[in-house]
């Protein structure tokens, strides 16, 4: 039974006040907040279990590393991976996407070659192919969004060249809420022998996510927003796709032997994870995906489809506020400005005074504002814990900035 | 005043038995245990002050944020630059190393420029050199180490020739305890041009540390090893490199603009930290390091000086020993094999038995066991906590292991 007042006892910041009010916390879009399980889970590996992973052979470095490998099963379990070792663990999707263009992209590119991505990505998703751009002559081929927010995949389509080398698209934005048809991308970059990147740092919270079934070569999240700790993350990378990859990180762990004049990596995955990794974060992930599984990602998406039905048909009463992105299938995430002079940041600090967190500014997705016409927009946006109570309080708010700002 | 015992109730791992004995932790150059505080921290952190780190303008966002920047003061204060604004946040030295291979090494070297190292680095920092050896042709310059361990700074310096780039070269060796005379190397590889990078991830912890006093151009530290949360640390970049440096990790955070066709960074360090940060560990980070100074660096390192001296009296006591590093000012690591056929990973499960943590294998110094002649060593590694009495511990287990093996 998924029961939100339930879920809510699981998280102890949601008890607290801010600035004399209760919180009401929807800047999940930016970071969730942590259940207890996973608070606990790093607090033990900290106070009883701690040890590094890997190349131990005493008790609690055998620990560690059984606590920490497991959670390779955990990801590939939660994501519909064939296998953990397609499974790289990392702090998070702008690691991840990197990751990709430095070890896939960067020895395989050359000046001309093509990247396909959509206006409303995220910078993680448009940063490391502007590296690309600059340092390779890389060019990137933008596809616009409709006015509802909408990307038709047929356009991503047609857009591959014979000299596209990879599509880089975003399953769900964090700005519009628009879900994007990627497995219908893949199918048809895939005839033309083009991979797909799928940023799922938002998808992976919100919806199942079933990576074969999607078709794509990679597929990133982040593990501060899916109830985990900060600095975990992973990203599923199809085998065919990783044995193509050169290293990115260089360190210990990622190598079989080092010499004065010779490496020998290790296999994948680890060949990709360098260094003493983030330990007691990523064992915090393993159990964060495990209570996300527990409440069942079908049951998390049709408890947030409720409350995005909810909020439009509130927001929408509002007939000086306008909303980014109305795609009927629209996740939880409401960008929108206020008519008038008002500031989305003034916007926010209304909102602050009466204990609702939201997010103002430009959300990482710059090539989108430009594209909206706009400088900043404020973003409510929810996760498995909100209710309906928490939108009429969000409305409450809005009505005091309107009177103040309008 | 400095009393092992107060401070041993400061870390709870320390209280509990393993394999039925009292835990003897000797794994502290893999990974440092964390006293209360930095644990307390990080569950307060998660449980009543969690939202992700700036752009954001709620109560818990700026309070986050307050807590994640304070760290940078904290890591300068620690090392004693002389501004935050040149340490750079990360997850450890391997990321530090990294982002000075991509970031400062790798668009200035050419085919036969050279990197003088030591033969005593860690895969850390070798194996980021090694990517630059493979894909652009820069030559790597190894200094041997003589029969005590030591490294002789002239030897470093007469090997800079014209060509040399660089200097990449440990502070500490995690393997002999070896100290080298960094600012000896700096100020001469300086007075020929070179910039040095020095690899502080042991150093740190022993002893105290002064970047200006030493003149390095890099200085890379890892949290987890300072008693900090694992997937923290920094590094120290002298601004004048700093401006030199061009963007590695890409994403949100680094930039302050991002247009279809054009990218402006933001300014450093902000240029160096793409996406959200560790934000948590960071903060554990920062009240680690408090715990560290508020100690006292000097009477750590007058504790584990103290150490040494006796663990070193009593290993020499046991003639079927070896120990890897004899020089006069040696840290208190101590890395041995054991006459026979007795292998490293046998010893340290015997050792494990006894309630004793050690570390056994390469401990990432491929080059070095080459250097040596060695497969594998032990590795017996002490910390602020350890004792006299553990010392004795670990000498009986060694006793019990060569009955058995010898």
């Amino acid at each position: 039974m998924f029961d939100v007042h339930d879920i809510r006892r699981d998280f102890p910041i949601l008890a607290r006040e801010v600035n004399g009010k209760p919180l009401v916390y929807l800047d999940n879009g930016a970071s969730a907040q942590k259940p207890q399980v996973v608070i606990d889970a790093v607090t033990r590996a900290y106070a009883e279990e701690y040890a590094n992973v890997h190349r131990g052979l005493h008790y609690l470095s055998n620990l560690a590393t059984e606590k920490y490998e497991g959670v390779r099963g955990t990801v590939a379990k939660f994501l519909g991976a064939k296998d953990e070792e397609e499974i790289v663990l990392n702090s998070g999707t702008t690691e991840g996407i990197n990751l990709v263009a430095y070890g896939w992209a960067m020895p395989r590119m050359e000046a001309g070659d093509e990247i396909v991505l959509s206006v409303m990505e995220h910078h993680a998703n448009i940063v490391p192919w502007h590296f690309l751009r600059e340092r390779q002559g890389v060019k990137l081929t933008w596809i616009d969004v409709d006015s509802t927010g909408a990307l038709d995949p047929q356009k991503v389509i047609d857009a591959i060249t014979p000299r596209t080398k990879l599509v880089a698209i975003t399953h769900l934005s964090n700005v519009l809420g628009t879900v994007v048809d990627v497995k219908a991308i893949c199918a048809a970059a895939h005839a033309k022998g083009v991979p797909v990147l799928v940023d799922g740092s938002q998808a992976a919270v919100h919806m199942p996510v079933d990576v074969r079934d999607i078709g794509c070569d990679f597929y990133a999240v982040t593990g501060h927003k899916l109830y985990g700790p900060s600095g975990s993350g992973a990203i599923y990378i199809k085998r065919d796709r990783m044995d193509e990859m050169r290293p990115f990180i260089g360190g210990g762990d990622m190598i079989k032997e080092v010499h004065k004049d010779e490496v020998i990596w290790n296999d994948p995955p680890m060949k990709f994870e360098a260094g003493t990794p983030g330990i007691v974060q990523t064992i915090g992930l393993g159990v964060a995906l495990d209570y996300m599984m527990g409440l069942g990602m079908d049951n998390i998406a049709a408890h947030e489809r409720d409350l995005t039905a909810y909020a439009r048909e509130r927001l929408d009463g509002l007939n000086w506020l306008q909303v980014q992105g109305t795609t009927p299938d629209k996740a939880a995430i409401f960008s929108f400005t206020l008519n008038g002079a008002a500031h989305a940041h003034d916007i926010s600090t209304i909102l602050d005074k009466k204990g609702v967190a939201v997010r103002a500014g430009q959300h990482c997705t710059g090539p989108l504002m430009d594209h909206l016409g706009l400088t900043a927009t404020c973003r409510a946006s929810f996760g498995v814990y909100n209710t309906r109570e928490e939108v009429d309080v969000l409305i409450e708010a809005l009505e005091l900035a309107h009177e103040l700002f309008g």
